[in-house]
């Protein structure tokens, strides 16, 4: 059963809307593979404005670090469309969390793309991987809604 | 006297609306140089879009080709911030026209950024310039109220 | 033990040698991660190369496409530096294979970035899946050393 | 009289190599016009290498902007290819100077595309321009072999 949009937005907390630039496509006329990483990376720096993370380096040291990524391709998109693209947190770690994105078509009516990234906690000033701390652990649950 | 939003929109008929990414800063923290020329891309294509010229390639052979593009940065633009991305025509030539770009910051209230690119009309049938037809002068003047 | 350059050539029998450009920096000072994916798909290509995939579309209508991929970044990247990306093939499965994929910093000497891509054979004509044929079998066998 | 690329080498005294990507091309399969601007702004900082500017800003607070650019578009560049990008000054001006850019094509054994960048220099502790000091100068007139 197709994901709708009502759905997507229930499974993602943290959204922004982004409209396909036609340059993104390469020359099989799709949006670039490499292209839906920059997409995820806006979704995750905005899940990260949203639970308290970002900028933090700048005040505390602590900041997070992109250990990995990975983006599945369902269905290829073109311009012009318009584009969901979610971030929830689906499992914490002991010095970071793996987030899920997805990405929603408004013209295909459906959920084109996922992926993740695991995201670990680092002081910068001691460069050693650090626990999340209970703010934002308080942050993220009220986030995901738990 | 500092441009309004309200004068950046008389001015530019077509524009589009762009959420500054945080992957398009360089390592100066300001979004790279070479980003607004993909803002004056999409601009351009709106344009094309709104004057009947995007697609027409497939359709006829006639198509728009780039000759030539240039950026004045006159501000600096940061994430997180949303753009208006304007396009107006400023000169028709023979074989094409000038669209005169600009880009307006809703953090600064301010025009961040002025460009141009020369556009030559080809048909790829037989590789030559062609002059615009009718049909397009007339849109071009409707869309910028002649 | 660390991987050496020497270690590196035997372990993936195709590579490309790219220079860091500035502007593939992000405001951290490293190479954005997004980047890297640009680097991956540009060792990608140069393998269906190798291997007789590339243009082969044009050709046969039979082409390969990417279903997911992935990255692991072990080491920031920073502007200047030379890098070796290189791209073996590590399953062979019914309608394609997954490549691994590794960059090797000349500055560092040491393995920066791992990943890999999952790619799929497609008949563009009939959308269906395809799986490689004797000839495609035999180049890549050859490549791999098997 | 086409360039030859002893004529580009002798015209441009600073000069990077790199190959093109497949990635970098667009729908229209050329090199898309935004991506000449990261050739030019790897050239134009490997100059700043070769003169002393790249990371004095670190040093000494002073440090190049870029006040505008314009790329022309001599002739499409497609995948594969290998590119020589120059740089060199074309007019010293009193806060900064005007460097220009050609590209040259292996495939080709042509000049594909020129452009130009103005850079002014600017003291970052007062937000003043500066003048160029005298070491700079002597270190531009050794690179263009005044």
């Amino acid at each position: 059963m197709a994901m709708t949009l009502d759905d997507f937005k229930k499974t993602f907390p943290v959204r922004i809307e982004l409209p396909v630039q036609w340059g993104e496509m390469d020359a099989f006329n799709h949006v670039n593979n490499v292209t839906y990483f920059r997409y995820f990376e806006s979704a995750r720096i905005a899940y990260f404005e949203a639970c308290g993370l970002f900028g933090r380096k700048e005040a505390s040291g602590i900041g997070p670090i992109l250990a990995s990524t990975e983006c599945k391709y369902r269905r290829p998109v073109n311009y012009p469309d318009k584009l969901w693209v979610g971030a929830r947190i689906g499992e914490l770690q002991r010095f970071g969390f793996v987030q899920h994105y997805g990405i929603f078509s408004q013209n295909q009516q459906a959920l084109t793309t996922e992926g993740h990234g695991r995201i670990v906690l680092l002081d910068y000033n001691t460069n050693a991987k650090v626990e999340p701390d209970a703010e934002l652990l308080a942050r993220i649950a009220e986030l995901e809604g738990q």
